[in-house]
């Protein structure tokens, strides 16, 4: 299906379940997938970070994808993230995205190499060149530790190299200057901004972001649909309780003990243990090296989804 | 006069302007402050970053806070800044900050030194005991490199060390999760959320912050007035546009050439030129070593100045 | 071939020459690594950050792994990076290197997502136990923001998960440290440490490394099997006045205007120019998206290769 | 006393000792001063991040420094850090040096505030013209958030601006590219390059360096004169021998748990706790608010002391 201009809504980044041998389990995927279209998303993000695509073989990846578009089967458009290190090896996850009937591609930054604005607003061009599909660029500096300038961004909006970005940097600051950009040079009909942020997605939307890509929206969907929808409706008191309601959720992230392992172990393992415990998918495990959740931490989950009002 | 708890509305983080020869110039500064409480503002922060008190000797501090002092003759309460390394220099600043007459102290995390959590807490336990003033943490990781996280804090408030957070960190997820957890624990009526942030102070305040200390209410301290008082009035959208305009306003403080000087003489030097084509300073110069602004930097000033509706 | 415990010596990353169309040009390569192995190198390395490994698509790195391979025609072992995000993807390259017939593999620490001294362990306790060859840790925190630290790595040697290290963290202290611990646990004979770095190799020869990995031995093969022959036979002020020569020719890598391109356009279009230059490699060129030398620094690089006595 | 141009040898950072009551402890100094003069030392550093210069308020840095000229009595040059923020608060310190009688000042790059190259040397100029003291810059990333390259010193070195660099960056491979330049431009016999490290000082020294300032030379300053002089007789072997010997010593710096406290409690606790087990200092207090080592730390550091041959 054709992308809209822009991309507007909640686009959940999915989690990508697996099965207790360590496959991927298409099954569970699917079922995330319906679960996020009838809570009323507007898209699919597959192969994001939250779908630990970091993790993932090129197999599991496209086993993944493939489900998911499966899954959506047309009612709601597919972005599928392209995670790799420089031009190169994006385009191949680029072109096999494609194949795979996706409907954009989402990349980042080129990372573990030291790269400059330059090199990164080529690759951009590159990759927008080498593949025939909507690219949105993903800024996420904790993980490639660059930063996307609005100075990087708005010439690739302008020339329509991007046709939108994902903001997961936390720099809300920038994401302002970014939008006061894009609407002085005409673009926001055609530039879709969204936040990455799970915690000031009513902020984001009252300065113009066109949507949100909130891996807690695993979770708790229906949560963030409401949330925009308030938000659209200049009712941005509701949409502030809404986003205060889902703050207080955002904590299954921080459920597993720092000292015993590192931020994608606990968060993706808050994400998978919440979906496990609310019987969407079958089996909690993260990929390897990350650290399972113990006892304790799940106990905490469950605690939080019954104060956030997802368990009884 | 006594600290309002919560302190509430725009708190401008005061420039230090100089006479040519680099002495504090107490004229200007004493017309800012004017300026600032014609507007309306609820307190002055005096020896913030955007006071360069990172520049000033402590006789150049003492004379600064002196005169921020006298100015506000009681209209309004001024909080001090006390930046030093680590304890004991700061309760040396914080001492004197209380004798001048200062309303509040406010401190960073230790910096210079590699610190931790703990020592961090206890640092503003020491402040807290050694001053009798009320007690601001600032969150400056760009400064000082380490983070304020609100398991930080919330012990800080829970027991009144701290009477508020200016946070500066420019991380608005952790500002909400913060906002949340106080309001959780019944401390949103004694401790005081403060944001730093110049570019998402409508958000900050949707997501429930008492506040704003912006450094960019030097120059249009009305605009920033206006933006709180559409906020607690409930008019969102109109508090955003009052936000945009604000933001792009806000690209003074980068008309500097990142490849001649820091992000400091970008900023500061920015702030300086405004006031001084606005006619409230005398003199734009910024404190040895930072690097002036060069014509043309002077000009994009101006002409953002003129965009912004500050100049005709 | 089998790989010597410890492996001592010269062991050059090498460089990955490409045609003028962009295809890794494996004739190049194997005059390369004849240059190499001529001037008395003890092994090989390829696909390591100075073979543009995190700019070779799988097809690409797997035609310059094999040309390497065969070049080196059993004279001396060949080491393979395995560079990739996490153990899944790092297991795909390292079962390939397997296949093709590899006496090594070499992995870094996770890197893009947020990890743990815990789970980097798990990393390479997984990749041992996937794939049958000895396998180096590749402690390079520029690339992927994590150190391999002495409690790190000293398990994992005492265990035999790892058959040694490459320290490219330029932090010589922590490499004393390492090898401080490395002998009096008596696995000096077992566990292979070697430098990553260009320009402090004799230091570390005389603190105990086995050998070095220096991306400027592309350049200059010989004056790096010099500096370590002079150094196993205690000739320490000649192996310093060698590393003062090495140390100056370095500057090839710093050639490129900073402001124009990242560290990685240089240092590797210093490396390719210089191998240009003296005639190994036909094409200059670096993988995209990285920036070209401009010809006032190519002339820069003949003149340092001139002054460091390889062109006349 | 004039100081010698280059200054070699060793020149250890004192440590301050305190009171149990927090004041400085000159008698405890001054017999540290004393244990450091008979081993052999060059030259004292009062005040550096060792002596806790960041934790001490000026009047605690005016009698430390007092105590330590008072104590050297003129047989060995005393240099004095002057570690603040930017230029006129260094300044400050470095006027209350000179007028006390030190022979030299140390200071950072700015720090705090965001900095650039350009404003960096003009700092060490202003500091340089506004004190009639040899300057020695210092060189602590760690601390301070940018790193003194070659391209920083070597025009400062040129001009008679520095004196001499202390390079606590721990970047070897700088510090070697450093030596090479100041060779090279004939500034060898004027300015002094100072290695910061603890454990690469037998690489530094054969790399070149005049001198080692170590703070565990607190701990055991007859070690490093020993490897100081092996290295300055060429015997290399020797030298490496008392560094391993020396780098197992260093392990008292960590025997504080990081859980627990910041890296300054735990090293320079370490320090104290050693002096205080020596003999040499009353108390092993460090400043507020660093967290003191635990019963098991000081066991620790008892038998690292035995280990090394430091206590019986």
């Amino acid at each position: 299906m054709s992308l809209p201009a822009p991309l507007t809504g909640v686009v959940p980044p999915l989690c990508t379940p697996f099965t207790p041998t360590g496959e991927v389990d298409t099954r569970s995927l699917a079922a995330l997938a319906e679960r996020l279209i009838d809570a009323g998303v507007s898209a699919l993000f597959a192969l994001g970070s939250s779908g630990e695509a970091a993790y993932l073989g090129d197999g599991g990846r496209r086993t993944a994808l493939e489900a998911v578009i499966e899954a959506a089967d047309g009612r709601v458009p597919v972005l599928a993230g392209a995670i790799d290190m420089t031009t190169a090896r994006v385009l191949d996850h680029a072109r096999t995205a494609a194949e795979l009937g996706a409907d954009a591609v989402v990349a980042t930054a080129p990372f573990y190499t030291r790269t400059h604005p330059v090199e990164i607003a080529d690759h951009f061009r590159r990759l927008r060149h080498g593949v025939d599909l909507p690219l949105f660029a993903y800024d996420i500096p904790v993980s490639v530790h660059s930063k996307l300038t609005p100075s990087i961004l708005l010439p690739l909006a302008a020339d329509a190299t991007l046709a939108g970005v994902k903001d997961s940097s936390g720099d809300d600051g920038a994401l302002r200057r970014l939008l006061v950009e894009v609407r002085r040079r005409g673009l926001i009909d055609s530039f879709t901004v969204l936040t990455g942020s799970e915690l000031s997605v009513d902020g984001a939307l009252l300065a113009g972001a066109h949507g949100v890509v909130p891996g807690l929206a695993n979770v708790d969907p229906a949560g963030f649909v409401r949330l925009y929808e308030h938000a659209r409706a200049g009712r941005w008191e509701r949409a502030a309780a809404e986003q205060d309601r889902l703050a207080a959720l955002f904590a299954i992230t921080a459920a597993g003990d720092p000292a015993l392992m590192g931020g994608s172990s606990s968060g993706l393992g808050g994400f998978k243990a919440a979906l496990r415990l609310l019987g969407v998918i079958d089996c909690p495990d993260t990929a390897a090296p990350q650290v399972p959740l113990g006892e304790a931490a799940v106990k905490t989950v469950r605690q939080l989804l019954e104060e956030g009002g997802l368990l009884p």
